[in-house]
């Protein structure tokens, strides 16, 4: 294997767009699969994504775009799958080639949903593909920044490090550092997490709590987040890293935060519902809750905050009473 | 001794005020020291303290005035003090009365300039105060959500854990809950390093560093702070608690922090001089640089986000230099 060969994004959101500008800046030229060919054709005429990250001009000639899933898979070694976690089942129903000899990179932050299964052990169960060629790309790094070229770093990791070594160049820039380890299952549960802790950090600044509080509600949501991951991962791991604490602390406290939007909305006493109607994008924390709670049942790891969310979202409970009985729970 | 018998504020700004309404919620007077008589005059007046927290309300009556600062040692058992580390030392110059019996808790977060001391050790060692008499306040808890009456967390810490836990209801009413534990030293050190590491965290803010950048900041700021508190005090502690996380979180993060906005001056390119005038307020972090920067000359902990702040206001080096060799060591 010959990495990175030929990179394609998989996905048109606004990290796949980010996603590209980082690998344009140290690639020569990109494949690219969007799902709409409609899309496309307004990216070539505009010279930038017509829906995200929009500030952000890209040399066309440098890109070859895909609509079929297929084709975009056989020109491509390296696969860099960027599309919200609750859509990628239905791209990967499409896929009829075989992905066994691709080093795929999964830079979704959440789980398959029904299946409650890591992104990553769903391309190794159902696609057949080694563990060794699975990479995921985690750290605090919201897209809008990626824009901005403000400086951020990244963390690779793959139960191959040396293969996260080689594909890491490809990742570096003026504005974007990174390192490598092998802890794919937890950055992958820590990336989840992060969502649902962003939703709960919401509610809370909705329901008018503090910037005490809030410093409070992070020391306790990084030590749930430990307690999880150490009790499904046994792997030695500093959970203050930045590819666990930094990405908790980037979407909780951050304007940028879909999910702590969301979070706030249902503070301040929208219905699930509503809320959702009023964002124009998905807050992944929203099925990442469910997932991560019926996961949990497994495990039966004490987490308090993920118990709260998902009886707010999904139980429908009073969030003055779910979240008053949380607070007792913090030190 | 009985605990906590008749309870003492010692001093009169921000931080002071917090803890007198504090105490007032839990009990039926308190004595308060404050420097100087006019402001008491003032204080009874208005019926609140002219110069900070000018919003809270006290009843005057539950309130034994001092200017004398051996009368209130005299006539309190437990004295809480919350000067600024820098005017601790001649504020206790005037001290003439024994402190031997009194129980000592320091809400000060901060080093006795020259002396390189925590408080409690200076207590310790020049009032012979015999340590398990000697407790500190930390946690993340800005005074101004006090006063907002907004659900905040404190951690008690003495080597006497019975005695933090007897006299732990003082601190505990519908806005305030606390914990304790026996890391007197770790607190101390962590509640002067944050100092540090807000004005850092303000330095990249002014330089326009963005969110991304600033979670990955506060990933390595919490991983130097453990480093240094772990070699210098072999106590098993959570670096992630709240009285070390949630402290730097709201420090480093909050609007209301001196530290953070004295930092965004200087990365706005302010001369230290000017950001000091410009401010009304000490950033306690000016002097626990210094003084840090000497401590770690016996431990020899690397420290390069201490250093770099050194660097910056003390050797006049360029932040722009110094800020992207530190971003080097980052990871």
């Amino acid at each position: 294997m010959d990495l990175p060969g030929k990179i394609a994004i998989m996905g048109g959101g606004s990290w796949a767009t980010a996603l590209a500008k980082i690998v344009l800046s140290t690639q020569d030229s990109i494949n690219w699969y969007m799902r709409r060919p409609d899309r496309i054709e307004e990216f070539k005429q505009l010279g930038h994504n017509p829906c995200y990250l929009t500030a952000v001009k890209f040399d066309t000639n440098k890109i070859n775009f895909y609509s079929n899933i297929n084709q975009a898979i056989k020109d491509s070694d390296t696969l860099i799958f960027a599309t919200p976690s609750p859509f990628l089942k239905q791209h990967l129903k499409k896929v009829k080639t075989s992905l066994k000899d691709k080093f795929i990179i999964s830079a979704i932050k959440g789980i398959v949903p029904d299946e409650n299964m890591l992104i990553t052990d769903y391309f190794a169960e159902y696609y057949k593909v080694p563990t060794e060629n699975i990479a995921v790309i985690g750290g605090p790094c919201h897209a809008e920044e990626i824009a901005l070229e403000r400086l951020s770093y990244i963390t690779l990791a793959c139960s191959d490090i040396e293969k996260v070594r080689t594909i890491s160049p490809v990742f570096k820039n003026q504005y974007l550092k990174n390192s490598f380890c092998k802890d794919v299952t937890g950055i992958e549960y820590a990336a989840v997490l992060k969502n649902v802790y962003a939703i709960a950090a919401g509610i809370c600044h909705g329901m008018k709590y503090g910037d005490n509080f809030q410093a409070v509600f992070i020391s306790n949501a990084i030590e749930e987040m430990r307690n999880f991951v150490d009790a499904v991962h046994g792997l030695e791991r500093d959970i203050t890293d930045s590819v666990y604490l930094g990405d908790l602390l980037v979407t909780a406290y951050s304007r940028f935060s879909r999910n702590r939007t969301f979070g706030t909305m249902i503070g301040k006493g929208y219905s699930v519902k509503t809320a959702q109607l009023e964002m124009e994008m998905i807050a992944e924390g929203y099925y990442g809750t469910k997932c991560m709670r019926e996961i949990n049942e497994k495990y039966k790891v004490n987490m308090p905050i993920l118990d709260a969310v998902y009886d707010i979202l999904y139980e429908k409970k009073s969030p003055t009473t779910v979240i008053r009985q949380l607070t007792e729970t913090f030190k």
